[in-house]
């Protein structure tokens, strides 16, 4: 008679806890990279592969050999540029909207993803939900279940994440097109070519640029390019306290690596909130993202162990 | 032998579906007045009584007298003035928070009903939640799973519906607290203690009264108010719009009375918009309540019926 199996053999041989035997893939699409990783559930990245995001069919053609080699995943999580229709049971679930990047309108992922791994559970969210979802369980917006994820780059976008769901709307939210009170003494005109002086307008990293003439990434942390930056971003972050009350506001993306911008934003904040929208400890609230650039494909792997995020 | 029962007879005898075996009490708590009902989960009234708010062991007193006559609900649904807490794992579940009102701060609303109703099963919410969880089951924001209901008094406030579930926050939101960009030319500085010219400081009922001299009532649908009450009102929705994107937006309030008020926010808002945020028919997105004075006390009723909100 054999010896009785040890517990720990048991448990590891039980997919249902083993996430070992399961391992997942990982998709984040970027406008201009595109990052797919192969590992599990829990966000642990085994292996990884970056390469310009081209053509749809193209992109999707290298991202799925990439993923063949490595072999069947039990689930892919996805994260897309957009807007995307991310609601599971509408009939275009999976296909890109109306964006201006050529040749992807109209573009369904899920379908080219099916095709290639058929039988594989699908999840898919927007780069920012996604990017939160992975600092909600691994980084810095851990233990709360109202947060926030702001990224300012080329654009302005802000997941969210509201009774620990992330929020999809009827449409799709565009955090970056809010209109925000004027610094004092600002008047320049914005770039947003829709709004002009939305938030995007007046603080994306192409605002930036135009309005002092040189990149974020070449401004001093004492230009007052960062007083400027912060007073938008600070009044963008209370009409998200004034909407979904957030416990945590990370604030990432390119322009946001400046040393000095999110003590700024949180001084700014507590003036603007005069005594409202908590104890006035900002510094808590407004914090940079932990997992840096993995936290959109690391969300990815996350997303793909769950049928429903 | 008897004749077989007809199914309707079967179908009423089930108590599952017969939801007149389980009539439900609902307390709508306000500032100034408290309605108490009873009737039926979903959202029926038998009979209601409206009396004066007065000290908090004094209203509640009266509510649970009248409610007691009428017997043992099923379940008591609550739509409370705030802030007050409506996480039920907090400890202080049901208790007023930091309330200006005299004598109501620390007071517990659902000791008080334990106390009265053992055993029987508690619903909070606040005010706003409540009126659009009404709205959205019975009234003008039905079919959609992400909704708004703004009202415009003596405050502002708004309660929003995300995917189907009431948003709380990780405090609680504050919308009529937002700060929106100023109507051109408009210099007066708002009657908000806190923030000045914030949404409600520039658009609450004692604004208008203050900027015009006139209660919004005695205003005619020509006076230069309402232009400037939409103004203000299309801008705190186009910042819904960026956050949650709802469906529906219901403006309700006395303030919203008047036959003018929706469709100059709805035409403020395509303008400022510019092409995003929809399909350019904000008068579909912007309506009037349906349920009027009642969309609180039935949400509470519908509240009654659920284990969670």
């Amino acid at each position: 008679m054999p010896p009785p199996p040890k517990l720990d053999r048991l448990e590891a041989s039980n997919p249902m806890t083993d996430s070992k035997a399961n391992p997942v893939a990982g998709i984040e699409l970027g406008g201009t990279k595109t990052v797919v990783a192969w590992g599990l559930p829990d966000g642990t990245i085994y292996e990884e592969h970056r390469f310009p995001t081209t053509r749809p069919d193209e992109t999707f053609a290298t991202a799925v050999a990439w993923l063949r080699e490595r072999g069947m995943p039990a689930g892919i999580g996805i994260a897309a540029f957009g807007p995307v229709r991310v609601n599971p049971s509408a009939p275009d679930f999976g296909s890109m909207l109306a964006t201006p990047k050529e040749g992807w309108r109209g573009f369904s992922m899920t379908d080219a993803l099916k095709k290639a791994f058929p039988g594989v559970p699908l999840v898919l969210d927007t780069d920012v939900n996604v990017a939160l979802w992975g600092e909600n369980v691994l980084g810095a917006a851990q233990g709360t279940s109202d947060a926030v994820y702001i990224t300012i780059g080329t654009g302005i976008g802000a997941g969210v994440l509201s009774g620990g769901r992330l929020v999809h709307g009827a449409l799709h939210p565009e955090f970056g097109h809010l209109k925000v009170v004027r610094a004092p003494g600002d008047s320049f005109k914005g770039v947003c070519p829709f709004h002009g002086d939305c938030l995007e307008g007046l603080a994306s990293g192409p605002a930036i640029a135009a309005r002092w003439g040189k990149a974020a990434v070449d401004l001093p942390p004492d230009h007052p390019a960062w007083d400027m930056e912060a007073w938008y971003l600070a009044h963008g972050i209370l009409a998200l306290l004034a909407i979904v009350s957030p416990a945590k506001v990370i604030v990432g993306g390119g322009v946001s690596q400046s040393s000095v911008l999110h003590a700024k934003i949180a001084a700014t904040l507590k003036e603007a909130a005069a005594g409202y929208f908590g104890d006035g400890d900002f510094s808590k609230l407004v914090v940079p993202p932990q997992l840096g650039q993995e936290a959109g494909i690391r969300g990815a792997l996350l997303l793909a162990g769950r049928a429903q995020p």
